[in-house]
């Protein structure tokens, strides 16, 4: 089975050989080694001299974990989105107590930078700047280098959502000025999901330091306490550590440019080959993402019988539309372990199923 | 290695093998069969007729998560506690705004009953009560079924932390009215950390109606909806479930009663061992746990080189004390996957290893 939705991505055997191995001590020597190990990797791939951090949760969890870690109640917060992930961090926002400003853009479509620009300069109150670098549910890459170059005009806390994209596409977090990065761990990172990573900028400690949101679980002090012996605050996914401390060597030793511009070759190669069956990309093609490609259902198709043909009779999975594009689009996951062989075969696969998932 | 700490706790092969089974997709027919097999598989062990839900997380996610979904800022909050997780417990409620009256009984001593209904009969205004089943910290299990008739007469909700008992221990979740109960997958379920489990009866869910604290990732309601339709709200730790898939055919192929008649075998033999080796039992041992045994350090004795040369030369993995137990305890997990002979040899290294570890 060809496992070709936007997460969870396909495990290389390397990975899934370490997910069998057997329990230890996670508060011993060993595992102090792996999750120094681990760390340490990371921060090469995050591009980043701060601290990341392990939180064995979902992604949403570590999104959670940037908003309840540096905000307090009241905190005025301004929300980029054009998406389904962008809706949902201010959300999570809102929903611990934030005052979040909405700037939305129509889902699929570019995020206007005068219009940030002219969000941060209407209100001076703004604290911090919730982003998303890839919107998995658009298949779109928002283009955070320069959201970041205006946010940091303004000196606000940049908060990002980089779960789809981290590992596969360049997100240099230091150089962005990228006070939180999230991703998880059953993306680029060929594990299986259990996993939130975070980075953490000093500037970002700062607003910790004054941070009033209720939190425990995902408490940041917690996990840069424990991490000084080697160690999670509470029992952490021991088998995911396991398997990223070994996919972590396979991505270092790929190397980060050698990686992104695989990512960009096969996104290039699936456009390509979705455009020449006869389909339209949703999104607008300038900023298509390297990670995900979502592709318009033409009117004369079926959907659902176009997803069971593919699984069903050629052994690839697909991932539907979310929320208010249920229906409308479908997305080709192309991140983490990939190559154009595997598109290639996608491609074949959709040539023949959409034949035979014509509307009768 | 042995690992006998009271979690994680030793996966049996059948676990191990599941755990390397490749991804598929969460939102899939597939795993929707998944996690109804296990849900209802859960709820035999559970004993309840109750929801059970699966939390990507760690147990102490579990218990954030019976607090946030149950409480609003300033509830009145009883936490019973004889133990470091009975103090967690009451930490989680006050970090997110309960008032929370501590009723704490020295590390090891039982619950007094009396003093419960006493706190109970004084503030009418309490609106729930936090209890530790099974004390993983003193190795004590507290009498729950006697606690609840007390909470009960007063009609408050129960908020159950079953970590590391549920599974190994009898705890008929809806015998004895627990309104939520917590466990943690590295415990008597026999599969890695990663996944918390919670049930929730009717009148937590009455509860949850009303409560204001603020929650995204743990919330209730939405782990209620996506249930529905076979997934969670959130990416989960797919194999974890995977595992536990499994481990619950084994534990429901064994039977409840036998699995705890088991745990209290295994655990009355350490009991009796750790005592003819001529050292005492830390916790009072009416209640002592039948999941971890907890040991004085003898005076003579160097834990920390007890604890090196079981693990070095004896391949046994044992635990020390927590918080203001260290160094004063070490304790013998024994749940899950364990059997008398298990024991045998541990006891067997301890023997020898109590003679190499004495101070010079």
């Amino acid at each position: 089975m060809q496992l070709r939705i936007p997460g969870p991505t396909p495990c290389p055997p390397q990975a899934l050989q370490a997910m069998g191995r057997q329990m230890i001590n996670h508060r011993g020597e060993e595992f102090g080694k792996i999750l120094n190990s681990v760390t340490g990797k990371l921060k090469q791939v995050f591009q980043t001299k701060g601290d990341v951090f392990l939180l064995t949760g979902s992604g949403t969890g570590g999104m959670e974990a940037a908003i309840v870690n540096t905000l307090s109640p009241g905190d005025k917060v301004l929300s980029i989105s054009n998406g389904a992930f962008g809706e949902r961090f201010g959300d999570i926002a809102a929903g611990y107590g934030a005052k979040v400003i909405r700037l939305s853009f129509e889902w699929g479509k570019a995020v206007d930078l005068d219009a940030v620009e002219n969000a941060l300069k209407a209100d001076g109150d703004i604290k911090a700047v919730l982003a998303t670098h890839n919107e998995t549910s658009t298949g779109m890459t928002n283009r955070l280098g320069d959201i970041s170059a205006v946010v940091k005009k303004f000196d606000k806390l940049l908060l990002v959502d980089a779960i789809s994209s981290l590992g596969c596409i360049n997100l240099p977090t230091d150089d962005w000025h990228c006070d939180i990065v999230v991703t998880g761990s059953q993306k680029g990172w060929m594990v299986p999901p259990g996993l939130a990573m975070v980075s953490v900028s000093e500037r970002a400690w700062q607003a910790h330091a004054q941070a009033k949101m209720p939190r425990y679980y995902w408490d940041f002090s917690k996990a840069k306490d424990y991490s000084q012996k080697g160690q999670t605050p509470w029992t952490p996914a021991i088998s995911i550590f396991y398997a990223l401390d070994t996919t972590l060597d396979l991505m270092l030793s790929e190397g980060l440019d050698k990686i992104f511009t695989r990512h960009a070759q096969v996104a290039q190669k699936t456009r390509a080959g979705v455009k020449s069956l006869g389909l339209s990309l949703f999104p607008d093609e300038k900023y298509a993402s390297n990670t995900v490609t979502a592709v318009n259902v033409p009117d004369n198709i079926d959907i659902l019988k176009l997803s069971q043909v593919l699984r069903e009779e050629y052994e690839v999975v697909i991932a539907g539309g979310q929320r208010k594009l249920a229906g409308k689009i479908f997305r080709i996951g192309h991140l983490g372990s990939v190559c154009e062989d595997d598109i290639r075969s996608v491609l074949d696969a959709l040539n023949k199923a959409l034949l035979k998932a014509k509307k009768s």
